[in-house]
């Protein structure tokens, strides 16, 4: 069998240490292609570039690994890596490791979910790496052998079709984790608070600021809980390519609007 | 009882003909705070902005009807105008009317619908409203009465709590609409098509182009379906509240990874 391929991106762009740990940690796994984004980009979604253009540039290549950086998005840099960099889709994906929380609602807003999402959405099994400290200077080391272990049971194992994995690692020393759980997305959302100053020329601006409400923290099969109580979360996302909402869609079918 | 409120957002920017469409379809129905971007933002998806600052400008101002813009993000949008301009969360969200398709996975890219999703988030009725046109001087005249009978009934019935509809009009003469369907998000995804262009100093660039691949063609109970069939398509969506996909969800429990 010949080496397994891998995409690696993130939206903390090309510089961001979590995403040289995880090119590092899976480097033994295969061979790496590694896209991100020029400049950090998260929370910016499943956003892609239409009207400006895009440009790439080869950041650095070694044997087995070669290193891209995007003027794009982290939905970008996937689809241009599955089309202009590699020759057949890869064995694959794997984004961040995340500077921050993606967990619960919170994964809607982030570009390395989304990138992981992208991926997926061509049947590629994808994983979304993320830790619980959004600090440039984060420390990954301690994990990279879990993250090494996860991606490798997931190129032999393979995923359901049609989803990705979402982890979260909470920031603590290693020794200190209680366990790895396969849980559901919290139900939450963020309630914002805008940060309202003047400039020195007199005009307001604002900073969007908030914090999370967890709608349901007595369950104990979410992401939040296992988070709260130093597990890691594993969580299998939905993906994007089929956004009905079935449960409800048969309350609506009887006639419910009139035209 | 006091006149509704209602909350219009869009991607396309507050000078786009389809928002201005919006408000004037909605403002018998009840008081409109209409704020979308300063400059197109469509496919930002669920973006939101962290790292600038916001800012607000009034743009115009009469009886029953605010309309602001804003620096930032379709999301933002939304979420500026629940906590800073309303004193209560809005009976009804409506975004668009979007210039261009945004049915099956193209939702997904959509900063129209991710507006009306974070609107659902927020447990408020919420619609997303599409013309498959997405040149500037599409017209939407015509379409104008259903826009406001569907905002009407929902008004009044409501939806299932964390769903919006994602509704999609074919860019026809009214009168070649076969009617309206409720139906699901049809599989499928972009096949990307890189444009690889060379600027006047030598640099490559490319544009990100592409075309849909419906995965399911035959299937007749699909948006693609009925907009290809001269009906408006209604998609329950889901709305991130909670991402998990649940189905697959149990193939994973039993001991899948080992740790």
């Amino acid at each position: 069998m010949s080496r397994p391929t891998i995409l690696v991106a993130n939206d903390d762009g090309y510089q961001a240490k979590g995403f040289d740990a995880l090119i590092r940690a899976l480097s033994p796994l295969g061979d790496i292609i590694a896209i991100a984004p020029e400049r950090a980009q998260s929370s910016t979604s499943h956003a892609i570039t239409m009207r400006e253009p895009v440009r790439i540039t080869l950041q650095s290549q070694r044997e087995g690994c070669t290193v891209y950086s995007c003027s794009g998005m982290p939905a970008d840099c996937v689809k241009f890596a599955m089309h202009e960099l590699m020759t057949q889709y890869p064995d694959l994906i794997a984004t961040g490791i995340n500077h921050g929380e993606n967990a619960s609602c919170s994964a809607l807003y982030s570009g390395t979910v989304a990138a992981a999402m992208e991926g997926c959405m061509y049947h590629v099994p994808s994983i979304a790496f993320s830790l619980l400290n959004h600090l440039p200077d984060a420390e990954f080391e301690t994990y990279l052998p879990f993250v090494r272990s996860l991606a490798g049971q997931t190129l032999e194992k393979g995923l359901p079709d049609g989803t990705c994995l979402n982890v979260n690692i909470p920031d603590l020393p290693y020794e200190s984790i209680q366990g790895v759980r396969i849980c559901r997305a919290a139900k939450g959302r963020w309630k914002e608070v805008f940060d309202r100053r003047t400039d020195p020329y007199g005009r307001v601006y604002y900073w969007l600021t908030g914090y999370f409400i967890n709608e349901e923290p007595e369950a104990t099969d979410t992401d939040q809980w296992a988070l709260e109580h130093q597990y890691i979360s594993i969580v299998l996302e939905e993906t994007g390519t089929d956004l009905t909402h079935f449960k409800a869609l048969d309350s609506l079918q009887n006639d419910y609007f009139i035209f």
